[in-house]
């Protein structure tokens, strides 16, 4: 069986504060958080395996690579090599809307040649997590995906490699944005206009726009979508927030076949909100990894009451 | 047949600008907005009439006056001094998420002694739309409602007039009020959070958080609401909106009995919502007032179409 999702990108220690606490040198990255959740869903839903292509340094430890091995996530395209493995240190403050970064060491990324095992080159989805857009092209050359591309980034590629960014942009299916991205590359301040012009200029066919605290907007040829957030009361860590939510949909869009329907991108949507949920109320990978399918399925449920009643 | 609905809030002449444009001295104020809103959904489900407690100066114009009696509102409460009317002026950038003012006279309101008629002593709803809250005391003193009464503010009162406020919000059964404003309260910069524990404060049985572009949160007994906002590409003044979002409320409230379920909330959310959308797209009470019933059930249905599919 083809592999359902494949997803590259980072694998990192992360050393974070909040108003909650600090950790140091904790399991991240977007691979991780965004194959972490995809890996749960693909479980609910009986779709095929995700696989991870990335790289990680000789530091990296055998507890993290079991608990990705426990997942059940196919660990043939990620490469060991010798070097420390991508760091990242930052803090939320105030409402946690952003990261303060503090330091990144890009590490054994700065090199990094992705292969994309044989076994995984025919996915159904191919994630390119956030990461360098030349990688995440590189990618989408060796595993074109029988239903869907998609990306996710941030605004660093924006700032300092906008022009891969764009062209990578262009060739994926859906792309997933947050909202100060979206009003950065329009050169707008209105998120609604902002979201249709971005579209407009990269030519996407599904546009996300992730709005933090405040929920989603999507675009579909069909029509648009919002959705709220899910209302958390202990913000404890935003960071792998985000991927958590895009590997959500990855896995979702997994399940089926043909173009996106309207109301399955929406079911998409509202589990990623609800996963990532998890994810905002601990340190690290720990309420992800741990999340059990009637924990989930009763925030599902709760939060389709608080949103239609 | 008693009033659905009596409102006392403030009438005015606003000067705005926006990224969209200007107008100098429009018809403004929290009860004309609440008040133009409340009628157009009175004629929609057929309850009894909206009545406006408030003051204005000698140069209020005979044409503004003919604008709310057209709306069908009773403006028996509505006073005429000498002096001049109530006048704001500020301005919108950005995301206009925010107005900066510039001016404010409070005018003929300074020594406003507010007179509810004798036909208007038991109305369904009393609503308190922004002012003064010791006005508002008076009003509710004056009018206790058979239905709900209910209030919305604004962060000058917290800032001049705090014990005031929270006198006036622990004797009412709905709170409107901001995420700023809420945020400021609870000294809580997580919404939710602050949300709970701002309703806990004032003992109020309904909380409805408005959230600007973002939706709204509402605290119900029975469970939380969120709705996002209207997507509105063309954003020309906010001013109002909130006015208008509330008097939505207020007149979709009069039309039931007993407390209010949590259903009915939601649908007084989402018709507030949708309306105050219209308000937005134009300077001053003009799309308001002209707003016709299949324009606004046309966009109502799309909203519910995107945010439940």
């Amino acid at each position: 069986m083809d592999e359902a999702v494949l997803i590259v990108g980072s694998l990192a220690y992360d050393s974070v504060s909040s108003p909650a606490g600090s950790v140091e040198n904790e399991l991240g990255g977007s691979a991780t958080y965004g194959g972490l959740a995809a890996a749960f869903h693909r479980r609910r839903l009986g779709t095929g395996t995700v696989g991870i292509v990335g790289v990680v340094g000789d530091d990296f430890s055998e507890e993290d690579r079991q608990l990705l091995k426990d997942a059940d996530l196919d660990l043939s395209g990620l490469e060991t090599v010798e070097g420390g493995t991508f760091r990242w240190s930052g803090s939320y403050h105030g409402s946690m809307a952003e990261a303060e970064t503090h330091e990144t060491h890009l590490n054994v990324f700065e090199h990094f040649q992705p292969r994309v095992p044989e076994h995984s080159k025919s996915p159904t989805i191919t994630f390119c997590a956030n990461l360098h857009p030349i990688i995440q092209s590189d990618v989408l050359d060796q595993a074109p995906p029988s239903r869907l591309s998609m990306l996710d980034s941030m605004n660093l590629w924006i700032q300092i490699a906008l022009d891969d960014l764009l062209t990578v942009m262009k060739r994926v299916d859906l792309t997933i944005i947050n909202d100060g991205e979206v009003r950065m590359l329009a050169d707008d301040d209105n998120l609604v206009r902002a979201a249709h012009s971005v579209r407009s200029m990269i030519g996407s066919t599904y546009l996300i726009v992730k709005r933090g605290e405040h929920g989603v907007l999507a675009l579909h040829p069909d029509g648009a979508i919002s959705i709220p957030a899910f209302p958390v009361a202990d913000v404890v860590d935003p960071t792998g927030c985000g991927d958590t939510f895009a590997g959500t949909i990855a896995a979702h869009l997994a399940k089926g076949t043909g173009p996106i329907e309207l109301n399955e991108l929406r079911a998409a949507l509202e589990a990623a909100t609800v996963t990532a949920s998890f994810t905002l109320e601990a340190f690290g990978t720990s309420s992800l990894a741990n999340l059990d399918e009637s924990t989930f399925n009763k925030r599902l449920s709760e939060f389709h009451t608080i949103i239609h009643g």
